[in-house]
Formats: C-alpha cells, sequence, structure tokens
C-alpha cells in the first residue's frame, strides 16, 4: 500500500527521525536500505533511504525530492462546541482526511463547556491532527484556532455557508458547481443554533444551508457538510 | 427539537407501545396526555396522545395520521468488510442518517473474517438500524443482507459505482446532477480492493469513482461516497 511517511527534519541531502517519529518508525518496523517519504512540514515530501538505525534517531538519505502541491482550496470550519469535547477528539482526523485547512472551537448560547476547558483540549487535538497528515497525505495539518464567541467569528470567505436544521429551503444542491478558493462553514451542537444566533451569523454574510431531508447527529452533519462543500466549490 | 417518535401497534385510533419501545418511552419520561408520534413500520406515522401507563404497555388514542413519504430514491450499499466488525457496528447509523435503503456484507480476497461470524452480527446492526430510524425520521430501517461473496454480488440499479483508492480520472463531480431511482455503491475495506476483483465488478457494470485526493480510511470513504451519491443523483 505505497512508501511509509514519516514527518522529519531534512537538511541538504540527509534527514533524521527524532522523538514521535523516531519511535513510529521503530514500531512500523523501518530497517536499513528500506525507502521511505519524509514530510518536512515546510511543504516538501522526499523520498530517502534509511541508512543509521540508532537509540534515538534514525538517520538516512534523501534520494529525491518529490512533487507535491497541495490545492489552492482553503476551508475553514466553525463548530459549535458539543458538551463532550471527546466528539472532537474523533472528527480531527476525518476532518483531516477530507481537507479542513482550519477548525475554530465556537462558544454558543447552547455551548456548556468553559473556554478554558476547550483551550486545554487544544494540544491534544494538534497532535491528532499532526499525526492524521501522514496516512492521508496532506503536506500540513489542520491549523486550530482558540475557542471564540460566535458573536466574535470574523472571516474574509468567499462562501459562507451555515448548515441549519430549520432550513428547508435552500441546500448546496442548488448551487452551481464552480471553483470557490476561500469557503467558511458553520455547524452547530446538539443544542442546535438559536434563531438569533442565525441572524447574528447571516449579518456576517453567512447563508444557511439544509443537509437534507433526515435528521443528523452532529459528527455526520459535519463529515456531510463537508463533503458536500468539497463536491461543490473545491 | 420536536415530539418524540415512537415505534408501535396501531389498530383503529389506538395504539400500543411495548417491550423495549415501552422501556424506551419510560427512559424518555413520557407522561400521561402527552403527546408522540407513533410509526407502525407499514410506511404511517401518527400523531397520538398517551392515555395509559401501564407495567408493560403504554397506551393511547390516535389523532391524527401525519403525512408521510419517503422519496423513491433507492441506494444499495455493498461494503467489504473489515477485520474487526465492530467498524460496521458504528457505520449502521451514520448510513441510516444517510438514507441507505439496503445493505450487503461483502467478502472479498482480504476479508480475513468468516462468513458465519458476519452472519452473527446481522441481529445486532438491525437492532442498532431500527433504533436509529426513530432519530431521524426514516420510515423503515435499513435492509440488512446476508453476507455475499463478491463474485456472487447481483444488482440491477441503473447506476453502480465501486470507489476505487486507484481511480484517478473519473469521479461523481464529473457527473450530470440527474435524478436516478436506484443506485449500488460497493466500497472496500482496508485491505483494499484487488485489480481482478475490480475487473469482476466493471463486468457486473460497476464503474470505479475516486473519493478526492487524499486517503480516506473506510468509515469515512463510506460517509462520503454515500454523500456524493446522495448529491448527484438522489
Amino acid at each position: 500500500m505505497g512508501i511509509d511517511r514519516f514527518l522529519g527534519k531534512v537538511d541538504g541531502e540527509r534527514f533524521i527521525l527524532s522523538d514521535e517519529e523516531f519511535h513510529h518508525a521503530k514500531v512500523k518496523r523501518v530497517k536499513k536500505n528500506q525507502h521511505i517519504e519524509i514530510n518536512d512540514l515546510k511543504g516538501n515530501i522526499y523520498l530517502g533511504i534509511v541508512e543509521d538505525i540508532g537509540k534515538k534517531y534514525i538517520k538516512g538519505r534523501i534520494l529525491e525530492k518529490l512533487s507535491a502541491e497541495e490545492d489552492e482550496f482553503y476551508l475553514e470550519l466553525f463548530l459549535g462546541m458539543p458538551n463532550r469535547l471527546s466528539k472532537v477528539d474523533e472528527l480531527i482526523e476525518p476532518i483531516s482526511q477530507l481537507g479542513v485547512s482550519c477548525f475554530i472551537p465556537v462558544i454558543t448560547k447552547n455551548t456548556a463547556v468553559k473556554g478554558k476547558d476547550i483551550l486545554k483540549k487544544i494540544p491534544k487535538w494538534e497532535k491528532i491532527a499532526l499525526n492524521s497528515i501522514k496516512q492521508c497525505k496532506r503536506l500540513f495539518p489542520i491549523e486550530i484556532k482558540k475557542p471564540v464567541h460566535i458573536k466574535d467569528i470574523k472571516t474574509d470567505s468567499e462562501k459562507r455557508i451555515v448548515f441549519y436544521e430549520r432550513e428547508k429551503e435552500f441546500s448546496l444542491k442548488k448551487e452551481k458547481i464552480s471553483k470557490i478558493k476561500t469557503v467558511s462553514i458553520f455547524i452547530g451542537a446538539e443544542g442546535g443554533i438559536t434563531e438569533d444566533e442565525i441572524r447574528l451569523l447571516k449579518e456576517k454574510g453567512f447563508k444557511s444551508a439544509s443537509l437534507g431531508r433526515y435528521t443528523l447527529k452532529m459528527e455526520i452533519a459535519v463529515i456531510t457538510g463537508i463533503c458536500q462543500v468539497n463536491f461543490v466549490y473545491r
């Protein structure tokens, strides 16, 4: 199933895997003379050959720089925080695979968790985001921002969509398929978004859209919303 | 968030909730004189009023028959079985919410689990499917078929799509949005589908389609695939 990819430091013709990536490579039973891919987290992917497996490092030689281009699509996800923040833990990998660029936790009227508890979660989410890029072959991890109150949301994306249960008329199915470079989406948590909040979002340029006839759980709503956006605008 | 819906028996102007639905209604603290919705699993939804909460039954009166129409779209999901069948447990609710009509577990070359172990899982999957229809407001649960070997797959759906990692040309983005009544999709498990199997599926009228540039885990691939099909054909 292809060549394993690791995050590493590249300096000229040499690469080095250390710390967690070293351990990850050991678990994957990387061997001397094996070919691996190295993501330097600067937008480059290299093909390398392992030469030296030490006690703290794996070192080797760069064979070639691989072509690696990420599309220019920028997708921002504003997500109303659910009461169980562990639900978000499980969402980071899927939204990473689906190409979300930036994730912003949002505090709404129905958010029961505190801002500081959300803040505490961010290092964990960043770690999941970073780990996921190796498997799904993204170049960069999702950027995870600090939580914001819904009233403080700022965005200048070309398209702004809020997926809203009570919207019965408009859905992205009615949009023309067209390439857009920056899209923001907002999805509420279980408690839903209040009418005042929808009004607020509309003032900020968000258009409400339905996700279809059936009621979806938050996790599925998020994935469905992203799929639709990718489909229509990406 | 709307009126709670339960599965019940309806006879003329009377309804009755028993067994699990009785317990479910107790947990939901249904009270005398409360309005509830009843799905009779025959395609009808009723509005009822609770009159009698007994020790084994909840009984009441039908107030009106609600309009309930399911779209005519028929979506069949053929899914290569993963090694951990519990992954499928977690997929039943999302695919129910996303409107899959029929689910067929498939044994492929890379399937390591045995047919009889899949068979044993079916009652559990049926139960999850049945429970999920109350929340998401489907009329009928997903039909879950017995596992089939990939070579024995039979379908006469108008559209047949196999989502395939190595397909780089075609994706549903290239399809015209159009209403189709019957669609079958095939998605492999982690091990992937072999080239021989893709050939076999093509002989059966399946067209291979890409799900996008990033590598997706099976669960996300399934949801993404269904979203795309719903978007284009439903």
